[in-house]
């Protein structure tokens, strides 16, 4: 099978600085942290305002099609090990091993991780979110709007 | 920034051959298809088998902790335009366009799709999932379990 090249589209920028500060997989978080994309992806953005969370909150509504306040920011967890295919759940080495495929471990073949966070704020290339667990200088590789008719 | 290499490690089989036959982006679908992984990665989906919906209907829970029977499937949607960062929303050319990070698209700077599909069977190497819109050879580059609590 063929390859395909990533490109960042951002990065994260995000008081978590160290993998050891960040919440392990599996956990919530209501850390705020900005997605800075880069300018010359200014206009993919467009039409994303409207995904903003009223007052800054996450409506819980049963229409899908009402905004739900929520994005999925794809990230690419650069730090992580592709050659391993088991892994010890949440990092506890009493747990016995898994296939990493069966986990949300960053260490798989392709380290693209999934964050369905809160949208706060857009300010021109850069986003505020919330329930961000992903650390500083993470690449972002793609966002999408959250949808709980597909993703929920 | 930094490029990153994709290796897909599988591939979407199903009766869906072309991307006119798919429903479009946002769309739910029943359609069932496999998901047919690397044998090299077969380690990689030890504790997956878990994952299965009982009987094979998803359960709807309210503990996160219950097996949904759903996993994310994440794919290369390799016939993209990666240089697109405005779309008519659902091809609708009445609709005026939008970014592309505001839709589902598959026309974006990186091409990785979402689905969270229920796993109705695996054997071997081979996973049967319902609500794949992937059409026929489309690269898998992750396999995720869902969950409600980070995804929902």
């Amino acid at each position: 099978m063929e390859d395909y090249v990533i490109r960042p589209i951002g990065v994260v920028r995000s008081v978590l600085k160290d993998p050891a500060d960040a919440p392990k997989q599996g956990a919530l978080t209501e850390q705020e942290a900005e997605v800075v994309v880069d300018p010359a992806y200014l206009a993919a953005l467009d039409g994303l305002e409207r995904r903003v969370a009223p007052a800054g909150e996450a409506v819980s509504g049963d229409s899908p099609r009402r905004n739900s306040g929520k994005i999925i920011v794809i990230c690419w967890m650069h730090g992580a090990d592709r050659d391993r295919l088991k892994v010890h759940p949440r990092d506890q080495e009493e747990l016995p091993e898994r296939g990493v495929f069966s986990t949300r471990s960053p260490h798989r073949p392709n380290p693209v991780s999934l964050h369905t966070v809160t949208l706060l704020s857009i300010d021109r290339n850069v986003l505020r979110v919330r329930g961000m667990d992903a650390i500083d200088g993470t690449p972002v590789v793609d966002i999408k709007p959250h949808s709980p008719e597909l993703d929920g």
